[in-house]
């Protein structure tokens, strides 16, 4: 479905090494490899610290510094031009490498190697920036085994403390201060930018689309204007359980009937905010759940995501509207429970525009999109100018061991960051 | 909400004793009571042997004979005219002492101690019936620990093998052949009407409603002319699981969206066959089921029952069509697959007729009204001229420990079995 897109290598300025890139992905997804050919690497495992203690290796052959933060942040520096004193701001790249349970090898990985790549390719070519590089690695973004989820990159924010962070445990009751101290990654530098992280002058975080745009449009390179704002709610109908036999049909309080219209309207109200409104309801629960009884209870989930606060309200509105329809009805009791909200996070213009530039000077098929799922540099977006470059994954399928990318994809995307990282950083005179 | 009734004491002929009906029903209720007020008496358990033995000290105080089949069915035997000689085929009249693990006091136990009131009657009055009468406890009907359920009636009508029955086996590996025994229950008479079990002449069974329909017409009697058939299907919808930020609601393929039209169809062919069709939804489940991911497949439950066969089958066809509708829109896979087909069972309109002229004649409140549920009487109905006679439950609850009825109710429709009993069977010149 995907159409071969020309080789970069036609123009002039220095070009990524895509078999490089691809090795390495490949290298690191042998730690913690799954018989279907993902990978399961949870957050500060000692698979998390063997893939950890792998990319702090490549990034010191590459000539960097390491940094570790107290959320276990790692930052890889490569020195702008003045090393060692006070100057530009860094210009950070990355992502993370712990996984899914059944995750996959690109997921997160992709994003810190193709920032390893870029790093490698401008020592291959002697090129010094005039900022300083930062590649990172964010602690516990997946969220599989401790909540909350984008846990390195939220402190980093301050979207939450750093004790909140420290003090989660996962099933087992570990913590995450003892999971970190136990993979030699508690640091000592300061991990939120409110006490005195640096913070940086721009930030751009690669990663596979995880969706299915960029294959249904053919386009290789998705520049990122920004990321979906998200409200989640609960819902809960509780009507009158009952007999399925005895029980006719107008004397009914059938909860999951009430509940039906609601469902539908969560689709609908999205389908109204077309095209970057998302409308999903993805848990649902019925009591009793027996094949002869009516359903006297329903819980179910919403998940709404618009790129504008505004359209969010509206969606909000929506909601509660054809909530009140089924409640006026008055055989069946309603509850909405709000459970999150994230506000929209457009990036920043400029680095956009930059990303943009950089593939069609490179030739490579591109589009605008924006970001349904959470990613780090929602986060850091908080804290400085960010932005983001998709690329396309096969069938749109992430969080799955069968996840897959192509590596000449997995390059033009590298390649991209590169050059929106270099406009950024500058080259030293 | 339900009317007082006028006492049934103002006209002729024998009386019940309700107050010695209610006692019984107390008393048999204290075996497996519950805390709140219900009873956990699961079949062929220690518990339900010592239901039975309490019923049959009962009915040989009252001067009967025991028979116990192969399933452990118990017959309590009141001669007639001619005792121990071949003649007239008994007047069978009961129900269930097995309870739902929290069911209630009066579901089957109504049944069968109303019986067991009509026989002290026409002891007190020295009333001697032409045909013999027999009170019959019929094994596991709940099938809460054994299935199939209505075991005990199904073994006699043939609906499916004593072998089959006997074979059943609990959750622990127990077999109803292993329970039988070990509480002495396992008889020597045939169980199966087809290898020699005695036809009944004529079968009636008293039961609480187990629905909201007497309580909300304000009628004491209702007049059972019939059981539903059933038609039960499992459908599953297969479309593709996938992230629910990244994905465009138009480029979804979301099996639960899919299946809301489909679930609503259940409920809507069911209405426009109103007033005797039933239609519910009562068991769904979606996979993953995770808040932020598009379900991939959904399973649900149909459960149709219809006063008649053709009904069934237009409402069998309008599901279908449904189906197929969402099967054209291509996006999401359906598969339809029945699980139980009962045919409609009308009861013997000359029986039917004794008991709405019974409670016409004691001044009862009475109206038609087909039983949605399963009965033993459904079963026996392939045997012999078969009917039922309702009583209202409080608010229309049964299989729960809350369940209720009233006193007078109970005695009411227990003086309809004994006049409709007594009509059916003759009065000995």
């Amino acid at each position: 479905m995907t159409p071969m897109t020309p080789p970069p290598a036609a123009t002039g300025g220095p070009h990524v090494d895509g078999q490089r890139l691809w090795a390495s992905l490949m290298a690191l997804a042998e730690i913690g490899a799954t018989p279907k050919g993902g990978v399961c690497r949870l957050a500060l495992t000692e698979l998390d610290r063997q893939a950890r203690s792998l990319v702090k290796q490549w990034a010191q052959e590459a000539g960097c510094t390491l940094r570790v933060d107290a959320i276990g942040n790692l930052f890889m520096r490569r020195e702008g031009q003045m090393p060692g004193l006070p100057g530009l701001p860094a210009v950070g790249t990355g992502s993370h490498i712990d996984t899914q349970p059944t995750g996959g090898k690109f997921d997160g990985n992709y994003g810190v190697l193709a920032g390893l790549e870029v790093l490698r390719t401008l020592n291959d070519h002697g090129i010094r920036t005039r900022a300083p590089l930062e590649l990172c690695v964010w602690t516990n973004e997946e969220g599989s085994r401790f909540v909350p989820v984008m846990m390195g990159s939220g402190v980093h924010a301050g979207a939450f403390t750093l004790e909140h962070a420290l003090n989660a445990t996962d099933r087992a009751g570990t913590s995450v201060r003892e999971a970190l101290a136990a993979i030699g990654d508690a640091g000592a530098a300061p991990a939120s930018v409110a006490e005195g992280a640096p913070r940086f002058g721009a930030y751009f975080e690669a990663h596979i689309e995880q969706g299915p745009v960029l294959e249904d449009s053919g386009d290789v390179i998705g520049v990122v204007t920004g990321a979906l704002g998200q409200r989640w709610y609960d819902v809960e109908l509780t009507g009158l359980e009952a007999h399925a036999g005895p029980t006719p049909m107008d004397l009914r309080r059938d909860a999951l009937q009430a509940a039906l219209p609601l469902m539908q309207a969560v689709d609908t109200i999205a389908r109204a905010e077309a095209p970057h409104a998302r409308g999903t309801v993805g848990y649902v629960q019925v009591f009793p759940n027996s094949r002869n009884t009516i359903p006297g209870r329903v819980s179910f989930t919403v998940d709404f995501r618009h790129t504008d606060e505004a359209g969010l309200t509206r969606m909000d509105a929506a909601l509660r509207e054809a909530i009140s329809a089924v409640q006026d009805a008055g055989r069946v009791a309603v509850q909405l429970t709000p459970v999150v909200h994230f506000p929209p996070a457009p990036f920043d213009a400029t680095l956009v525009g930059r990303i943009r530039e950089a593939a069609a000077r490179r030739g490579l098929s591109h589009r605008s999109i924006v970001s349904g799922a959470g990613h780090d540099a929602v986060y850091v977006a908080r804290t400085a100018p960010t932005a983001m470059i998709f690329v396309p994954c096969k069938d749109g399928i992430s969080h799955n061991e069968v996840e897959d990318a192509r590596p000449e994809h997995l390059a033009a995307g590298c390649q991209v960051l590169l050059e929106a990282m270099l406009q950024t950083a500058g080259v030293a005179g």
